[in-house]
């Protein structure tokens, strides 16, 4: 959004504000203050004007003039209807020398979750992708990942959905999974060039277009949500985590929906069943097995239930 | 290098095949014999043409075909007698989709190593990146690293050099700086997309040309060197070790020379100082310091002499 537009919005959400008085105070003519509220409106602002001039009736439910007005975070919105993958438009940013930015969509029609697994991204949800530029060596990229599944399921309780985390970054409400996190970088082992954290919240779609097994929406669980505020605050929860990563373990453990519970994890080369007992950093999963305790970096994780070995979320 | 040249070297290395001959066993017509004949010759290999036919007499000192022709390692050479940085190129042709590609130059002019550190590479060096994409998760990208150290110090070995490894992947000649390595890469946590491994390796080069401090060269250590023998020694052992991770961390130890040492290494953000006591998958070394153990994944490592504080190298 540009930062005229974005001056108009924060001056006349607090109050009317006449034409001539909005032109004085940003420096441009009444035409221009004209134009911009027209663009506005066409964006989805509801913009009154009586006699005092204009006031903000009401902000759009998405979209990326609504997301960035009134956000907290350092980052800049991409918006688009629809794109093939948000992840495969941060990419490209990164490889044009952009950082802080938010690729969001309404619609993606080529998604894709970790290992090339199709995710699918109807219209109605809530599918973004992060691109940062920390100053950290790249063996700390998991813990991105961790804090992307923390600001994802805070945002989720924040609308009234139980939301737990489930290794390492599935988030889940009763056992099905409402969001999928796909981070992507690249770097030297002491430093990261780029890191793109792609989030796919099941937001106002519903199950039956979800084809994944056990999904869940935010529309199933807690009904429809305004989804300009679920994205601010998703945003505003990861800018705060991955300002200080020493907080994302604590937060994470909190969430944990792993801890605490029989689990299988698949690795590339093997099976490790046992007790998860804690999470270290970056990332990995301590599993207390038959042998002793062991360190799980990566894979897919299965939480079982007592020592039947049936699953509980998959 | 062309199929059909490679072919052409192959069966002359073995004595005398004449031009029909030649032509018949490639399915080609004897004026393509002669004209990738020539052109062989302008790439500096010796091709005597007798009564017997043609005979190669001797293969040039370093460039593409010379060291793909006889390499025994799954990779292709794209030469360049001079270039700004082969790690870029190597970057260049991943996103085009290629693998298995080794650039190689004579010379770079804009060399660099970890953290945009300025590498000089005058000419007369090895200088090369090695293009893969392991099936393996991102965070074993480290393990890359060490094989390149181990590969490189190996090659070094083969000529007579007294080669050590200093974590975790500068190798060193009596204890000043022989070669580099940078290993760069772009992946999602369960998966490299692209993983460019470059080695600068000082061979015939003088010592003063290299303003890094304590810098040595092979040039400076045993003399000058045919860089194809090198070259080659150094891939075939890269492509050994990639091809088993279990065998990296053995060979490693191996040649440390940090092991057993006072080392101090300076993190992102805190310093470790105490003894090396072993190095763990994928690369982090283990440091036993007054507080205990603890495992050090990324930094800058210095050797201590004994406990008075003095530094061997840097």
């Amino acid at each position: 959004m540009q930062e005229t537009r974005r001056a108009i919005l924060r001056a006349i959400d607090s109050g009317p504000v006449s034409g001539p008085d909005l032109a004085d105070r940003l420096g441009i003519s009444r035409a221009a203050v004209w134009k911009h509220v027209e663009a506005l409106r066409e964006d989805g602002f509801e913009i009154g004007s009586g006699e005092d001039g204009y006031r903000l009736d009401s902000v759009p439910e998405f979209g990326g003039a609504a997301v960035e007005f009134g956000l907290n975070a350092p980052y800049t919105i991409e918006y688009h209807d629809t794109h093939t993958s948000t992840n495969e438009r941060a990419r490209e940013l990164a490889t044009e020398g952009a950082e802080n930015v938010v690729v969001l969509a309404d619609e993606q029609t080529g998604g894709r979750g970790r290992l090339d697994r199709r995710w699918a991204s109807p219209s109605g949800g809530i599918w973004l992708s992060v691109l940062l530029r920390p100053d950290v060596p790249a063996t700390h990229a998991p813990a991105f990942t961790l804090a992307a599944a923390v600001a994802t399921a805070r945002a989720v309780r924040a609308v009234g959905g139980e939301a737990s985390i489930k290794w390492p970054n599935d988030v889940l409400v009763g056992g099905d999974k409402i969001a999928g996190i796909l981070t992507e970088m690249e770097g030297e082992a002491d430093r990261i060039s780029w890191l793109v954290v792609g989030i796919g919240l099941n937001a106002n779609v519903d199950p039956p277009d979800l084809p994944a097994q056990r999904a869940t929406s935010l529309r199933a669980v807690v009904g429809d949500v305004n989804r300009r505020g679920v994205t601010q605050s998703l945003l505003e929860a990861l800018a705060d985590l991955t300002t200080d990563l020493d907080e994302i373990l604590p937060a994470w453990r909190e969430l944990s929906g792993t801890l605490g519970r029989r689990v299988r994890i698949e690795t590339a080369d093997s099976t490790v069943t046992g007790e998860a007992v804690d999470v270290r950093f970056p990332g990995a999963l301590v599993v207390e097995t038959e042998e002793g305790q062991t360190e799980v970096t990566t894979g897919d994780c299965e939480h079982l239930r007592g020592t039947s070995g049936t699953s509980d979320s998959g």
